[in-house]
């Protein structure tokens, strides 16, 4: 199933999305258009994991060699925002960029767990948009808080979609559009260290806990946006996450 | 006042230490003696934001040039543990220490705060030991999730103490004690950036909530810990955070 949090009426709802007519069924329910709700980020995470530089094709763009062991930051849970949610352009920067990825739901407290059990451990998927200020950046391989940290610079959604609703999460193609124009491309299955492997490495000296997210990393082809263009990411399974840049 | 977080008779409670007898006291007027509870950190932030290189002598000792600006980093709150509680060596770590810092705690959601107003967000204060294993970091300016995220790598507290009662945050003085030995001293006086710049620099580009943490940086005096020693960190007014390395 795929799921979403959303404001209509005034009210927070977790809706359901129904495949027949496209609209989202809340707990009571009630049925709403996807275009007259507030769409909120579909988990509240406690803490983000991203991964600098996990595709080999993005590194070499921004010429650099792919570290061996994952490279992690953490994104500031205060930068997250829903679905088609206006993310704010910085007076004075110019070098903003998306960056799509595959966003991994922690579905329970994860501490030490293998790889060969890390799905036991996973709620679900959503897409992700790691909004960044390059300007911020000296050092790729530990970006800062403020490259990656602005209000806004963390587009999540549009929907948790169950685990068992994407068979194989290893073979996902990832597309970004900017106005319609299709920069981005890549394949979950060219991730240097795959899920189950970035799971067993986070949790191998940090707690996970339900909600908890991990973003798995962005392939090659990013470019910089300006007010007025409109982001558009896709992941195989889990919908469109679209943003305009204000 | 001085508020803790403590369990008690299986409970969790927030408690007010009372002066005159040293007690804490539970909404229902139970006292607690000190050393029958668990410590629980004080405050349950969404985001704790780090300080890195906010003294200029404790640059000097690691032989780096302190930034203009300050330069932060994000420490997960899944390393968060309260007074009292084992801060676990990794396996294969050698080169683990300690870090007093004033913790600040913001009390309303925190945006565009002009310096001169940052005292107005904030709630209280508390210590914190920003524990790090200095194998992780390659690069000072952005230390790295593995060197400072491990669990139990953030004790904090004991309490949270009132902002009014502590009139000059600018001016009080930080120990660190190991087994009883002095190592480390320093006064707010001597940070870089004091405690309203560093809420306006933040909360510039991001917001932060009620109970989110800014940990302040700490003096020059770091030592590598091990097994069996009890790390003791004091800051005028706000008690003493004792954690033995385990």
């Amino acid at each position: 199933m795929k799921w979403a949090r959303v404001v209509a009426g005034g009210r927070e709802r977790t809706c359901v999305w129904r495949e027949d007519d496209g609209l989202l069924v809340d707990a009571g329910g009630e049925a709403h258009r996807p275009d007259e709700v507030v769409w909120l980020p579909p988990v509240r995470p406690r803490q983000v994991v991203g991964l600098a530089l996990n595709f080999r094709e993005h590194a070499a763009e921004l010429q650099l060699e792919a570290p061996e062991e994952p490279t992690l930051f953490l994104k500031p849970v205060s930068s997250l925002v829903g679905h088609r949610a206006p993310v704010v352009r910085p007076p004075g920067v110019e070098m903003m960029h998306y960056e799509v990825e595959l966003a991994v739901v922690i579905g329970r407290e994860a501490r030490r767990v293998p790889a060969g059990r890390a799905y036991d451990y996973v709620r679900g998927y959503t897409i992700a948009n790691d909004v960044t200020a390059r300007e911020f950046i000296r050092n790729m391989y530990r970006p800062p808080v403020r490259a990656k940290g602005w209000d806004t610079f963390g587009p999540i959604g549009p929907f948790l979609v169950d685990r068992d609703d994407i068979p194989d999460p290893g073979d996902l193609e990832l597309r970004a559009f900017v106005n319609g124009e299709l920069c981005q491309r890549g394949r979950t299955s060219e991730l240097i260290h795959d899920v189950p492997r970035l799971i067993e490495f986070v949790t191998s000296f940090m707690t996970l806990l339900p909600g908890d997210v991990i973003l798995t990393g962005t392939p090659r082809g990013i470019r910089y946006v300006a007010p007025g263009d409109v982001m558009r990411l896709e992941i195989d399974g889990l919908g469109a996450l679209e943003n305009p840049v204000v």
